[in-house]
This record gives structure tokens, sequence and C-alpha cells, in this order.
């Protein structure tokens, strides 16, 4: 592109750094941010800053937070004998949603990936492997994305966490519910006939 | 969306402004630059804050410029004689990659819009008429969106113009180059037979 103004070119630059904004978006949001009056800018800009300097993770499950212990862990209503194990902050706030889930978390902040250098060391292993050590849980519920990544992971936090008196588990991996056969792919659907349960199994308690 | 940390949620809210960027890919992008290094979030905050403080119009044509005169307007190889108004400095650059236009522009920064409370006076359509006025102007071409607020600020324009002893066009509207007729709507299409042109006029001269 062939921009009027170093400055404007900059700051779509910076913009079209983030995942999934091309240079077109990019010049749209900073047009955007161009007409809104001074303290709008100020705002947005001051959040961001503000987010990067002064945020904070709970010191028990990692899970990015204002406090130094977040809600759910120092939340008397939740179950500390289940922790479950997820990639990062949208995972947890996905669980919470489903309303399903009233035990703790443990935030990773990622997954192995060597192709993208990011290591077992570069996470939040070490401190899962601490709490497992209390003797007050019982179970892990490994709940990575259904990704080599995701199973990688997956494997090696078993690896380390198998010799402890834990129940370790993974989330429930199949066809998603309201999904018509004909439509799921075939590794889903063939993996999905391979680890089939019997039928009062699948109903929910 | 429950969030875990406030610091997140007002981050995540100042993204969602952004036109096209939702709760979800909000909480997206903010995690992304959660994970750059202090000095990207900073190059990025940045970027925005001086753009937004240190950016100047060009005197003549009012587009985004780092100079008091920008280098469209400045330039010897430009046509002086005609000017092609535009809505922003997008369309500036879209049609500088046409490379088909040697003149120069102005740039209204907006359409005149009742609904969003954007009136002519909100536009740099006077010093449009003061460019005008000099007598070296021969052409102004109309190159607003096929909008009704596009239409309306042509009308506009038209009336404030048109005592000027000048040329006024607009834009040739039709079907796209490449479009098939069959996906083409029905008004372009209607409007594209009413105002069909002679073959030998259509030709690229």
């Amino acid at each position: 592109m062939n921009f009027s103004s170093k400055l404007l070119e900059n700051a779509v630059n910076e913009f079209s750094k983030l995942p999934g904004v091309g240079q077109k978006t990019a010049l749209r949001l900073v047009l955007h941010l161009l007409n809104q009056p001074a303290s709008g800018v100020a705002d947005f800009t001051g959040a961001v800053s503000r987010l990067k300097n002064e945020i904070r993770f709970c010191q028990v499950c990692r899970n990015i937070s204002d406090l130094p212990v977040c809600g759910i862990c120092s939340s008397v209503k939740r179950d500390r004998s289940i922790i479950c194990v997820v990639e990062d902050t949208r995972d947890v706030m996905a669980i919470e949603n489903t309303g399903q889930y009233n035990g703790v978390y443990h935030v990773l902040g990622g997954l192995i990936s060597p192709m993208d250098g990011v290591g077992a060391s570069d996470l939040n292993i070490e401190s899962l492997v601490d709490r497992t050590a209390s003797g007050e849980v019982l179970e892990v519920i490994l709940a990575l994305s259904a990704t080599m990544e995701g199973d990688t992971t997956i494997f090696y936090l078993y690896k380390k966490l198998k010799d402890r008196n834990l129940k370790i588990s993974a989330i429930a991996r199949g066809i998603a519910f309201g999904g018509e056969l004909e439509y799921v792919d075939e590794i889903t659907l063939g993996r999905s006939i391979a680890t089939r349960v019997p039928y009062e199994n699948s109903l929910m308690k």
C-alpha cells in the first residue's frame, strides 16, 4: 500500500501484526480510531498499556487475575479436589459458561509446540505438579485442544503425573451435539466409532 | 462474557468498539498483545497515540499528510486543472493504485449523512469551493460511493459548483469488469441498461 503519511503507515503496520488482521482491515480500524475524539483514543491505548503493565496471574492457577489469588481459587464453593488443566484464560471462560464444572483450574499459558519454539519449561507445568503433591487433589482433567500440540502436551502431562495417586482424565472427543453425521470429518467420525461408549454411559447423569 | 480481570475486560471492551470486532475477536486480539514482549505493546500503543496526536492534513487537499502540503499536491507532475473529490484517504489510495489518474484530489472527510448527524458543514466542502474559485481548475470529478449518502453529497456538491465555469463529472457506474451478468444485482443491471453508452465510447482510450 502507498501511504500518504508515515504516521499512518506505522499505525497500520502495528495493527496488521494482530492475528487475522490484514492491511486493509488494519487501515479501516486505524481510520476509525482517527475519527474518534482524542479522549477515546487515549482510553483505547491506556487500556492496552495498563493491561500489559499491571496484569497479574493468580498464584494458584495462573489464570489472569487482578488479585493475587483469583475469584475461582479463593471461592469456598469450588471443589479443590479436581483440577481442570487448560491452555489459556479463554478456555476457563468457555468451561465456566457451560455451568457444568465446579472444580478449580490450572492455566498452562500455551501448549508444547516445538515448531513455535515452545517447550515444556515455558509453560506452567511445574506449578501444576506441585499442586498435585499436597494430596488434596484427587483428579486432574486434561481439557486441551484436539490438535497435535494439545495431544503432545496431554501425553507429557500424563507422563509427569501418572505415578501420583491421581485419577487422570481427558475431556470426551467425538461428534458435537446437533452435528449431522454426513458433515463430520472422517477422523472425528472414525475415532468416535472406535471409542464408542455403552449407551447408558452416554446419557448425562 | 465473564472476565477474571477488570483490566482484561476494559481492554476487550475498548477493542470491541472497533468496527467489525466482536467480543470474541477482541479477546483474541488482546490475549495476542498480552503474549507480546512489553516493547511490542509499547510500539503498538505508541503508534496509535502518535498518529492521533501528531496527525496533519494537507492544507490544499485535506488528505492525511506528514507535511503541510502532501506529496500529490506538491508534485510538479500532477495536473492541477482536475480535482477528484473523494470521501477519505482510502479512496485516494485506491485511485492512485489504478495508475489511471494524474490530477489532484480533494478529501471531504466523510459524506453528508443526516442519520449519523453529519452535515455539509462537517465536511471539507468550503475549501473545495475556494479551490475552484482560482480559475485554474477546469474539471471536478465526483468519485463518491454509490450509496444514498454518496448520492446526497454529489447532489449537494453539484448545486454548489454548477454556476462556476467548470466541467463536473461523476465516475461511471455499471457492471464491474469480469462481472457475470446473472450475478449482478437488478438495480445496477437496470441502471447500466438505462445509461448504456455507444460502443466506441466504452473502449479505453
